[in-house]
C-alpha cells in the first residue's frame, strides 16, 4: 500500500514537472493563420473542431470598451469581466443606487440601464492591405517620408471605409512593425445596456492584492446587452431600438473547466513585444525601468512629505499617490521579472544562435548581417539622451505650467496648414482636456507643483552641460552667481509666486487666446511655455525620427526571423482578434511550491476576513457553508470550482475573452495572467505563463443560487450535464 | 495518453488529498509508552526497530542549551543546529574571528574552541516517583497546602540525588499536571567546545523572514564536541580532558529523506498545552492575546516615536523595538491560528461529546461531572482580574523604577527566615541580574521609561476603581484636583525629576544597603518601589493560588479523559524526552496551493537576492550552478535536498533533534514548525502540522562540497548507498 501510493506520486510528480515542457502553447494567432497550427495534436488533446468552425464563432467575440466580449444569446446578450463593466457601473450609479457594491440585475429588458459612452465593435471582415500601403515605397528611401506615407495612406483608406456607412469603424493595422498590413472593418454598436453585475464583494473579490495572484477568487463576471435600430443598423440610444442579433453565439457549459481539459480562446490582445531585440530589453533592463522607479519614488516622496504637512493636501493628493504607487508596483514587477527570468541573457542567446544561422547562409546573411547591430546603433542614441528625455517628459506631471505650455502650443498648431498639424490636437482633443482638466481642479495643490518642478530640474542641471535642455541652460543664465540648486530653486519660486496664472482655470482661459498675446505675454508662466517650448519640439520630432527608424529595422529583423524560423511566426498583438490555445494546469511557482489549477468557494470562505477586499457576502458565505452547490460541483472537486489556470498565451485586451472546451462551449471568462509571467508580453515562459479565467459554473452558481436570475439563466444556452431541479 | 494522465493525475489528487486522514501522528510519547503505539502500522509504514531499540538509542540524545543534540560519533561528537550553537558561536568569537558570519571548522581537537557556560545533559536514568510524591496527600486538601508540599518534596529528591556525585543533575517533573511525577536523572558535561558550524549565510539563511516558513532553505546544523575528566567523570574545562565515549551514536544516512517515508524523532520537547480547556482557550483568545497585543503596539509606538526625536534613540532602543516587534508578531499569529482553525470551537465540541459521554456512565459523572464549570469558575476569577495584572506586569518593562523595586523586594526577602525566601531570590540570581543590567546599560533611555510608566498608569487610571491597584489609588488620591491624567503625568514628572537614582548603575547601588535605608529614604523612586509592593504581593499570591488551584482540577480532568479516551494519552511536552513519529509529506497550505515536502539547492539559488538574510555564499551558488552536487543529489528531484516537512510532533526544545528511518538511520535535523500550525502546541492538526528538518545529505553536502571538512567526515559513520570518488 505504502509502496504503491509511493511509486504513483513519483511518477506523477514527475509528470507535472515535465508537462511543461511538452509543448509550448505560446502564440496569439491570426484567425487566417490557422491552418498552420499542429491540428492533429490539438485533436489529440481535445480539440474536436476544424478552422471553419472557430472563424466562423469569432463572429460571436466583440471589442468591449477596454475589453473583449462575447454574444451568448441570439438577443444580443454579451458576457465580459466584471472590470470590462466596471465603468459601466460606475456612470450608471446614482446616490440612491450604487450597482458597483450592491451589484445589478434587469430581470426584464425594461430594467436594463443604458450605459452612456460606452460602444461594442463587432468585427464585419478582415483583409490584406499589404499591397496597397507598402506599393511604391522602397526601403531605402527616407524612413520618416516612408512614414509619414504610411500613415497618409493608413486614414486614406480608414476614411473611405467610415464614411460608406454609418457605424463603420475601420482600422489599418501594422503586422510584423510594418512587414504586412491588415484592413479590420467593425460596425459600431453605441447602445449598449447594462444586464447583470454581481457585487463588487463577488466580482472584485481580492482586489487590489489579489491582483495578479494565484490563487484567486474573484467572480470577475457580467453581462450587457446589445441593441440595434429597427432596421438593423448600429444607433445611438433610443426606447425603439431592438436587440442584435449575433450572427453567432457561445453555448454555456455546466462542466466548466476539467484539470488538463483543452481550451482556447478568442479575444483582442492588446500589446506585445515577442520579437524586441536584446538592445531594447537592455534598454529597458538597465536603463528605462530604474530610472522610471528613480523617478516615481522622487514625486511619491514629495507628495507624502506634502501629505504630512496638512490634512488637505492629504486628501487631495491620495488619488495621485496611489496611481503613483500602482505604477511603480508593476514597474517593480516588471523589472524584477525580468532580472528574475534573465530575460536579457535568453534573448542574448537567441540572438548568437541567428547569427550563426546567417553565418551558415551568405546570401541571407548579406541582406540580414547587420540589422541587430543597426538595431544597437540606434538604441546607443537612445541612451545618450535618455536621462534628458525621462526627466523631461516628468515636467508633464507639474499640472499648471504644463496646462500652459499646452495652450500655446495649442495656438502654434492652429497657425499650421491643416495637413501639417498634430493630429493629437484638434479642437475635439482640446475639449476633451478641458472637461477633464476641470473635473480634476479639486485634486490640485499647486505647492505639489512647485516642489515637483524644482526636483525635475534640479535633476536637469546635474546632466552634463552639453545635454542639458535648453530652459535648464536658459535658468542657468539667468542666475550667474548662484548655485544650480540656488538658480533652480530661484527661477521656480519667481514663476510660482510672480505669475498671475494662478490656478488650473486660469489656464484654460489662455486657450481662447490669440498666439500673439500668448507669445508676447510678460507672465513668467507663458514664458515658461515659450522657453520649453523648443525642448518639447525637439523631444517629439527625435522621438518620430526614432520610430521611423526603428520600425523599418524591426520589420526587417522580423522578415529575417521568418528566414530563419520559417513561416509559423504569430505577429505582436494589436488589438485585433487572436486564437490562442492550451489548457487546463497549474505551475510551479517556486521551489517546493506547486499552484493547483483550480480554485473553489470554500477558498473563498477561507479568504474572508471580512475587510475590504476580502468580504465576501453573507448570503455566499451561507452558501458554502451549506454546501448549497446546487448543480455546480466539481465531481473531483466535491466544490463549487471559482477559478482556473490555463497555459493560453493572452496580454491586457483579452480580459473578457471566452474560453472554450474542445467542442466550442464556454467554460470561463478570461480575466488575468500570473505574478510570475508579469513580464510575458515581452517573452512567453511555458512553464509558467498562465491564463486566469473564471469557471462557467462560478458564473451560473453565482446567477442560480446568489443572485436568483431565473430569467438571465433561461437565456443562456446552458450545455453538458442535465440539470434538473436547479429552478426554485 | 492525455487520458492516462488525466486519471493519474485525479487518482493522485485524490491521494494527496486524502492523505492526512488517513492517520493522525499526534504524539509526544514516553519511553515507557512504546509498547502502547500501533507497532504493526508502524512497520508497515517502513519502521525496522522494536521499543527497546529505541530506547537504547535514546542514550544518544541530549539537552544542549535550550535545544536538543544527538552524539553521531564515539567521540562525543554532537549534532544539533545552528540555532541551538548560535550563542556558542556568540561566546567564542573574537573582533579577529566573527565565527557567526565565517562559520568554523576545527580539523584537529586542538583546532576545537572551549565554550564557557555551556553543557550537555546526558540522560542516566529515570523512573515514576508519583507514590513518594503524592504519599498522603488528598485531593481534598488545600490546594496551596497540598502544592507547597509538593514542591518540597520535589526539592528533596532532587537534592538527595545531586548530593551524591558530581555533576549528577535531577528533576522531578509532574506528567498529566500532577497525575504522575517522575524522576529524570543526568550528568552534566561541563566542557563542551566547539567543531563545525557553517557560516551565518547557510546556517541562518533566509533568517526572520524564512522563520516559521515553508519552503524553507536554512542549513541549520552545526557539530559540537562533549568533554569528560580522565576518569569518565563530567568536569569543568581542562585541557586533561578526553572526549566523553557515548553509549550509543547515530549513524548518518547519505539517502536522507524521501517522499512519504518513515521518520521519528527523539528530543526534548519543551511545553504544550494539549489538555487545556476551552476556558483556558477562550482566555487566551478573548482576552489574553488581544490585550497583549494592544499593549505592544502601545509600547512599540511610544518607542518608535521617542526614535524619531533623536539619532541617539534610535539606536539605543532599536534592539528593543525589534524584540517587542518579534513578539507582537508571535502573538499576533497565535491569536490569528487560534481563530483560522477555529480551536475554541473545536475545544468546545470536544467537551460536549465528553460531557455527553459522562452523562452516560453516572459513576464517572459523580466523579467529574463538574470538573469543568470548576475550570470556568477559575478562569472567570482569573478575567475579573486580567487587565489590571496584565498592565501591571508591562510596569517590569519600565527598567529604572523597576530595578529599584527588584532592590527593594531582595532586601525583603533577605529578613524572611531562609526557607520561606522565593527561590529565585537569591544572592546567585542577583549578581546575574547585575551583570545584565551592566552589560545592557548602554542601551538604557530614561525618557522612554517615563514615557512609557505614565502610559500604563493612565490605561490603570481607566479600570473601575475597586480594580485599580493601591499605587493609582494613591497618586489620584495625590492629587485630588487633577484629572486622573493629569495626576498621572505629574506623578511621574516628580517620580523622574526629583529622585536622585538617575542612572541604572544608581540602582543597582542599592542592592548593598540595609533594607531599613531603604524603607525610610524620601527618594520618590524608593517610595515608588514601597506603593508598588503590596500590589505586586497581591498578584504574586493570587498567581500562587490560581496554580495551586488549576493544577489541581487539570489533573482531575486528565484523569476523567483517560476514562474517557483509554490510556494512550501521552502527557504535555516538559523537556523530557519524548518519541513522535510520522512521514515525509507535504500538506496544502491553502486553497489550491501544495506544498511539496522537499527543498532543493536550486531553491537557495532562487531566493538569493544578495541582501541579508538571502545572501548565500559565493562558492555555494558556484556548487549549485555547475551543479557539482557530489554524492549527494536525489535521484528523483535531480538535486541536492535541503529541507524536508514531516508530520512529527514536535515543539521548542526539540530544535536540534536527530530525525532517524526506519532503521534509525540519523536522515535529517529537526529546528522548526510551520507556521500554519503555530497553534500546534494547544491542538495537534495532521493536515497541517508539520515539522521542518535540514536532510543529512545538505549537512554532507555542505560539510563536503563547500567547506572541505575531511576529519570531520572520517569521524562520522555514513551509511546508505555506497559512494566512491568525493574525496578531493
Amino acid at each position: 500500500m505504502a509502496m504503491l501510493r509511493r511509486s504513483v506520486l513519483v511518477l506523477v510528480s514527475l509528470l507535472l514537472v515535465g508537462l511543461g515542457s511538452l509543448r509550448a502553447d505560446e502564440g496569439m494567432w491570426l484567425l487566417d493563420q490557422l491552418e498552420i497550427l499542429p491540428w492533429k495534436q490539438m485533436q489529440k488533446r481535445g480539440l474536436k473542431l476544424k478552422p471553419e468552425d472557430i472563424r466562423r464563432m469569432s463572429k460571436a467575440v466583440v471589442i468591449l470598451d477596454g475589453g473583449t466580449a462575447e454574444f451568448v444569446s441570439p438577443n444580443g446578450l454579451l458576457l465580459t469581466n466584471h472590470h470590462v463593466a466596471f465603468g459601466a457601473l460606475q456612470r450608471v450609479s446614482t446616490v440612491e443606487h450604487n450597482y458597483i457594491e450592491e451589484g445589478f440585475y434587469a430581470p426584464t429588458r425594461a430594467d436594463e440601464i443604458p450605459v452612456p459612452g460606452y460602444s461594442a465593435l463587432v468585427l464585419q471582415y478582415y483583409r490584406d492591405v499589404t499591397g496597397r500601403m507598402l506599393a511604391g515605397l522602397s526601403e531605402d528611401m527616407d524612413p520618416q517620408e516612408r512614414f509619414k506615407t504610411l500613415e497618409r495612406r493608413e486614414k486614406e483608406i480608414e476614411d473611405e471605409l467610415e464614411n460608406s456607412g454609418t457605424g463603420i469603424r475601420a482600422s489599418v493595422v501594422s503586422m510584423y512593425s510594418g512587414l504586412k498590413y491588415y484592413l479590420f472593418v467593425y460596425k459600431e454598436y453605441k447602445d449598449v445596456r447594462l444586464v447583470y453585475a454581481p457585487p463588487r464583494s463577488i466580482g472584485e473579490y481580492g482586489g487590489d492584492i489579489d491582483n495578479w495572484m494565484w490563487p484567486r477568487h474573484t467572480g470577475d463576471f457580467s453581462f450587457v446587452r446589445v441593441y440595434m435600430s429597427p432596421q438593423g443598423e448600429p444607433a445611438d440610444y433610443s426606447e425603439d431600438n431592438v436587440p442584435y442579433q449575433p450572427d453567432y453565439f457561445f453555448p454555456i457549459s455546466n462542466q466548466g473547466a476539467q484539470e488538463n481539459g483543452f481550451t482556447f480562446i478568442l479575444g483582442y490582445p492588446g500589446r506585445t513585444y515577442r520579437y524586441r531585440s536584446s538592445h531594447a530589453i537592455d534598454y529597458s533592463v538597465n536603463l528605462y525601468y530604474p530610472e522610471r522607479l528613480r523617478q516615481f519614488k522622487l514625486l511619491i516622496q514629495i507628495l507624502e512629505d506634502l501629505s504630512k504637512e496638512s490634512e488637505d493636501y492629504a486628501i487631495k493628493l491620495s488619488g495621485f499617490i496611489k496611481g503613483l504607487n500602482n505604477v511603480l508596483k508593476n514597474n517593480q514587477g516588471m523589472l524584477d521579472g525580468f532580472r528574475r527570468l534573465k530575460l536579457l541573457d535568453k534573448k542574448k542567446q537567441m540572438e548568437e544562435q541567428f547569427r550563426e544561422f546567417l553565418k551558415a547562409h551568405s546570401e541571407l546573411n548579406a541582406q540580414y548581417g547587420t540589422v541587430l547591430d543597426e538595431i544597437g546603433e540606434l538604441y546607443k542614441q537612445q541612451y545618450a539622451t535618455a536621462r534628458k528625455d525621462l526627466w523631461l517628459g516628468i515636467l508633464r506631471f507639474v499640472r499648471l505650467p504644463s496646462l500652459v505650455y499646452t495652450a500655446y502650443r495649442f495656438e502654434k498648431e492652429m497657425q499650421k496648414p491643416k495637413e501639417q498639424r498634430d493630429p493629437d490636437f484638434d479642437e475635439k482633443q482640446i475639449q476633451r482636456l478641458i472637461r477633464r482638466t476641470r473635473y480634476s481642479a479639486r485634486q490640485y495643490v499647486r505647492e505639489a507643483d512647485r516642489r515637483i518642478m524644482a526636483a525635475v530640474l534640479k535633476e536637469l542641471t546635474s546632466l552634463p552641460a552639453d545635454q542639458q535642455p535648453r530652459l535648464v541652460q536658459e535658468i542657468l543664465k539667468r542666475y550667474p552667481d548662484a548655485s544650480p540648486e540656488e538658480a533652480v530653486t530661484r527661477y521656480v519660486d519667481e514663476l510660482f509666486s510672480k505669475s498671475s496664472i494662478k490656478t488650473l482655470e486660469d489656464a484654460l482661459g489662455l486657450f481662447d487666446r490669440p498666439l500673439n498675446e500668448l507669445s508676447q505675454s510678460n507672465d513668467p508662466m507663458l514664458e515658461y511655455a515659450r522657453l520649453v517650448y523648443p525642448d518639447f519640439e525637439e523631444q517629439r520630432q527625435q522621438n518620430e525620427a526614432f520610430a521611423a527608424k526603428i520600425n523599418q529595422l524591426r520589420s526587417r529583423y522580423i522578415r529575417a526571423l521568418f528566414a530563419w524560423k520559417g513561416e509559423k511566426l504569430y505577429p505582436d498583438a494589436n488589438r485585433t482578434i487572436r486564437f490562442t490555445y492550451g489548457d487546463v494546469r497549474g505551475y510551479r511557482p517556486r521551489d517546493a511550491v506547486l499552484y493547483l489549477p483550480r480554485t473553489t468557494l470554500s477558498g473563498v470562505v477561507e479568504k474572508h476576513t471580512g475587510q475590504e477586499p476580502f468580504n465576501a457576502p453573507a448570503k455566499l458565505l451561507d452558501l458554502a457553508r451549506s454546501k448549497d452547490y446546487g448543480a455546480y460541483m466539481d465531481p473531483a472537486l466535491k466544490d463549487v470550482p471559482v477559478n482556473f489556470l490555463h497555459t493560453t498565451d493572452i496580454t491586457g485586451g483579452n480580459s473578457g475573452s471566452p474560453v472554450l472546451n474542445g467542442k466550442g462551449e464556454l467554460i470561463g471568462c478570461a480575466f488575468d495572467g500570473n505574478y510570475e509571467a508579469i513580464t510575458s508580453d515581452y517573452q512567453f515562459d511555458p512553464e509558467i505563463t498562465r491564463t486566469i479565467s473564471v469557471d462557467s459554473r462560478y458564473i451560473l452558481f453565482v446567477l442560480d443560487k446568489f443572485s436568483n436570475a431565473r430569467e438571465l439563466l433561461n437565456e443562456l444556452h446552458i450545455v453538458g450535464k442535465e440539470v434538473s431541479g436547479t429552478g426554485e
